[in-house]
């Protein structure tokens, strides 16, 4: 019903994840609106990304160049390796300020039921690193399939890397969480990994 | 904290409506992960619309060509104009398929809180085209702002062209209203335009 170029773009902005029927067409909407100098930069950077994103060859997280901005940053420390999913959460964890060492994104999970095996993912140079590594950070989501490659990799470390230490990030109650609104899985980590005070 | 490329199309996904920064790195992520030609024709699309999308000079509804399909449909009832707000409301009423008459897109609803002025719409046409019709519906939404404009057309169209019928779309409970779940004004419409049954 929309002109033939509107609803194409429609179309396209329908790809992005969670957008609907009438979220595109606010979108494809609002970019007809825009003036053309904003939308020309617009198409010009989603070019741009396809072109020049690419995968840091150390870490595995997106980057510009062939090694990211972390792995390439001297002032950090390249013997304590956070393992991730994605490359959204090494942003996540970067915006913490709390943490100075490196990353290894996986770029996925094992998940049985999608069918992605530990060939599907970044590994290979994890184990060359963590061969140098002091401690390597399983940061997986507590998901089923974040637990699942944990154990994976911690299993698979342990064999081919036993110097290196590896250990899991904290599960419990998250900052503000209420105890009658967590769930059981949630309680039952809280209370066995439980520490003392002071 | 994003390689560059990326941070570009994250700001260009935030300037959409109702886009936030998380959603906006979603989108620019899923980018990222799409396929060259997918993230092309995405491009494209961008571009085309800027390049060929333009207002119908009759009706000013958006259109490829200078006439838009509705206006040049000659088995439409060009005697019975629709008067709306934008381009998207003359999709939410062709998707009822009960209506054949023409539109009218105003681009706007006059404004006193955002300085719109009745010059700022699209009337010089509107009155042109009432002098030739029978009944013009003056469909603006039920806010205030869509009242102030309705009531402002109703007036300047009696005086421009007094022959032509004008009529206001219904106002009333919406279909599968609940009536204590309406708010007052609207049960307060459904009231006075109540009508008789059989």
């Amino acid at each position: 019903m929309y002109p033939r170029s509107l609803q194409d773009l429609i179309e396209n902005f329908r790809r992005l994840p969670g957008v609907g029927e009438k979220t595109a067409e606010r979108y494809a909407l609002a970019v007809s609106d825009m003036d053309e100098a904003a939308a020309k930069e617009f198409a010009r950077s989603i070019e741009t990304v396809k072109t020049q994103l690419t995968r840091c060859r150390i870490c595995g997280n997106l980057s510009d160049q062939e090694e990211c901005a972390i792995c390439s940053n001297q002032e950090r420390n390249h013997r304590l390796i956070f393992v991730v999913q994605s490359a959204k959460d090494v942003i996540a964890m970067e915006k913490t300020g709390e943490y100075n060492g490196v990353y290894h994104v996986l770029n996925g999970l094992i998940s049985t039921s999608k069918g992605v095996m530990p060939e599907d993912l970044n590994l290979d140079t994890l184990l060359v690193r963590a061969k140098e590594a002091d401690e390597v950070i399983l940061a997986t989501s507590t998901t089923m399939d974040g637990e699942t490659t944990a154990m994976y990799l911690n299993k698979l470390l342990k064999e081919k890397c036993p110097s290196v230490l590896v250990t899991r990030i904290a599960h419990g109650l998250p900052a503000g969480g209420l105890l009658d609104y967590a769930d059981e899985m949630t309680l039952a980590h809280a209370l066995s990994d439980r520490r003392q005070i002071g």
